[in-house]
């Protein structure tokens, strides 16, 4: 028996380390993986890549116990060496190498070039040699972007007052949906995947008032887009009390500020990697379904076809048209007609016909749809059966209402999708680890 | 159009506010739902449940423009009153009532009694009104401590210089593991759930060097026991550059440790409620799998019927014996026999028919699997083969060590689990929003 008392400083040094101050001089030993060996001759560079960041090594013939030709890419190491400035390496120091360590050799040669500065790669092979790609220094920055946009989400959260929930994501058929569900079996008896957390966090509000879930959700759509997946994470909140459905948007733009300056501060490193500029959050225009559809008409000169929705084409267009007016990157559409919103949607009572409800828009792309719900009992089932629906599955959803809800609403943000728009990328595979598409389940 | 700007400050006060020097004597506005009204003849108790605890508020005729048989529990309401100090009032603060807003009414009674501190109802009661229990006190209780351990989890391994990772849940059939895992049908191709993101975790670490995620896992086992459940949340990590598997266990003493101090700090409140008493993390003792089965065989006089894995009873045994001899409330078990660990667990140099592996056992449960993996392609191909495995479906998995991986290893956390143990529950489903198992597929 012996005790494990928790995390002990180790010899080995993190890259942070190598750069405070009294360091250069100094002998360090530092593990990594051999990122790229550049021979020049008498002197090679090999540059250790770490998870933040690179570290260029100077090695030496003669000045080393290790024969270079020995050493090959994807390897993994420690280093022994002096730490030295230099303001030729990369980051202002470099390690002159004494000592080199194998801890791990590959059996292959890289199928890719990781070691370049862009991938220059098509998104197709990228994926299909996903865990090598993301070897790529820029390709795995977007992933570390897509870290603090979550932990931004539920930093922001927990300060609010939202309690964290995990609801299951295998559930039982109900009324609601049907065509865009997986199916499976549960021991014998027929289930689905969840396409959204939305009826637990609902019942949750009556429970904790406010509530927020970051959680996969799955979409049988048949899609073929750039912008659609059959499963991504959602980020969803709902709260109770709520004044009107301005305080969601209210809430999601306290959010996005607070995710902007975790960036800011916590991510500046990768910022800088993909070279993002961070969109304004300090005020974002908020205008109804209709009134944005005559403006865009008017302005760009373009027929409205459908009063109903929006066309793809038309998300792009307010999105310009709030860059060019208001200078804004995000947009706010509210009041979206009640026949193209589900039958929880509370509908604006000055007119039945437009609901309680927005879209969130981020340069050209709905990445959010939020709004008020329905909390009155009553008025539920009557929604429901104007819809033609029945109330079988859904019991305990209702009894919910049945036995009260405060006003309340909330919304479901697309984690992948915020994060590639974020870096101005056109598909958004480009901002999923792995994704699931009509063609692509593994790796 | 009009710009929304961030969350403002609300003239509706929370919790905290109240209890803010200078408060007493005050008009305030309060929202919540009724949680109990105790009428006492001429004055009475209306009890409103916030978020963050309960407030009493003080109802007397003639002083409100309210007629209290109009006031039903569970409607929600926003009051208006002077804040008082009080002695009797639980809290010590209680609301004088002028006015009440009715905010949403129920359609029936509550069907639970859920004003009572303890909710003498049963589990299959509770689960089957699951958005209602919760509404007592002492069960939602349960929900913010398992939040904070998850909290602590990711703030703990974030200033480890782990990154999250959002890995897929549906995936390909695989040549791993099998009839423990559900089926489902995508897109006309066999598809499964993930039953662990192990393999995802493992590629990434060639990535990131450090990974977690906290997320939905699905096991198909027939298991209808007190501690089984087919849909958890499992909190991941894995960890590469280590230098043994103690390095695993010292990070997850590290977390336990850390967590703790979360609780103690900011879930106080629901500590009290729940009466938790802390369990000591600063050392955890680490004891091998053969040997700690004999040393329980001697100190209870037990026969080792099975020499290569722990029955539940033995379990509970290690635990009695690390609390008796070593005042612990946690054991590490190491040194699981090779057969009954997966194929991608390292055998130790030593002694290749045990390996490098650990369970941590909380007061008689095994709440953690972990250890070290094979980090190298070839003995990764030979291990597999020994085993009879082909490498169909796990070409992408393989490819990670093919092109490289750091020594490395890991664990995963059952949450459940560990709350569940936290509150000396006997069923995992006390501490599961909404659990699924064999009978159970909604709420």
């Amino acid at each position: 028996m012996e005790f494990i008392t928790g995390i002990e400083e180790k010899e080995v040094l993190e890259l942070s380390d190598l750069f405070k101050e009294g360091m250069p001089g100094k002998r360090v030993k530092v593990n990594g993986a051999v990122h790229a060996i550049r021979d020049m001759g008498t002197v090679a560079f090999v540059i250790l890549r770490k998870r933040d960041g690179l570290v260029q090594c100077v090695y030496e013939e003669g000045a080393t116990n290790f024969n270079l030709k020995d050493l090959k890419e994807a390897a993994t190491v420690e280093v022994t060496g002096t730490l030295a400035e230099s303001e030729k390496a990369p980051e202002g120091i470099e390690i002159r190498l004494e000592e080199i360590t194998v801890l791990s050799e590959p059996a292959e040669p890289l199928p890719l070039p990781i070691a370049k500065w862009k991938l220059n790669t098509s998104l197709e092979a990228k994926l299909n040699y996903r865990p090598i790609s993301l070897r790529n220094v820029r390709e795995r920055a977007k992933f570390r972007i897509q870290e603090g946009i979550v932990r931004g989400f539920r930093d922001f959260l927990y300060g609010e007052g939202f309690t964290e929930i995990h609801t299951p994501k295998i559930g039982a058929k109900s009324a609601e949906g049907g065509a865009n569900l997986f199916k499976l079996e549960y021991f014998h008896r027929p289930a689905i995947l969840q396409q959204s957390p939305q009826f637990y966090k609902q019942m949750m509000v009556g429970v904790f008032d406010r509530v927020f879930e970051t959680a996969p959700v799955f979409r049988a759509e048949k899609h073929n887009t750039k912008r659609h997946l059959n499963e991504y994470t959602s980020l969803d909140f709902e709260m109770g009390y709520i004044e009107g459905f301005e305080d969601i948007m209210a809430m999601e733009t306290g959010f996005l500020q607070y995710a902007m300056k975790l960036l800011e501060t916590e991510y500046a490193k990768e910022l800088k990697i993909l070279n993002i500029v961070l969109p304004k959050t300090d005020k974002i225009p908020a205008v109804r379904f209709d009134e944005i559809k005559r403006l865009v008409a008017e302005k760009y000169n373009r027929k409205i076809k459908n009063p109903f929705d929006l066309e793809p084409e038309e998300e792009i267009l307010i999105s310009r048209y709030a860059k060019e007016e208001w200078d804004a990157d995000f947009v706010f559409v509210t009041h979206y007609p009640s026949k193209k919103r589900p039958f929880y949607a509370m509908d604006d009572p000055a007119d039945p016909t437009f609901t309680l409800s927005f879209d969130l828009l981020f340069k050209g792309m709905e990445i959010t749809t939020g709004g008020q719900r329905i909390h009155d009992y009553n008025a539920l089932l009557e929604k429901m059966a104007s819809r033609g629906m029945t109330e079988e599955g859904m019991e305990q959803y209702l009894s919910a209402f049945k036995y009260g809800m405060p006003p309340h609403g909330g919304l479901g943000i697309g984690m992948e999708r915020l994060t590639m728009k974020l870096m101005d990328e056109d598909n958004v595979r480009e901002a999923t680890l792995f994704p699931r598409d009509l063609s692509r389940l593994e790796p």
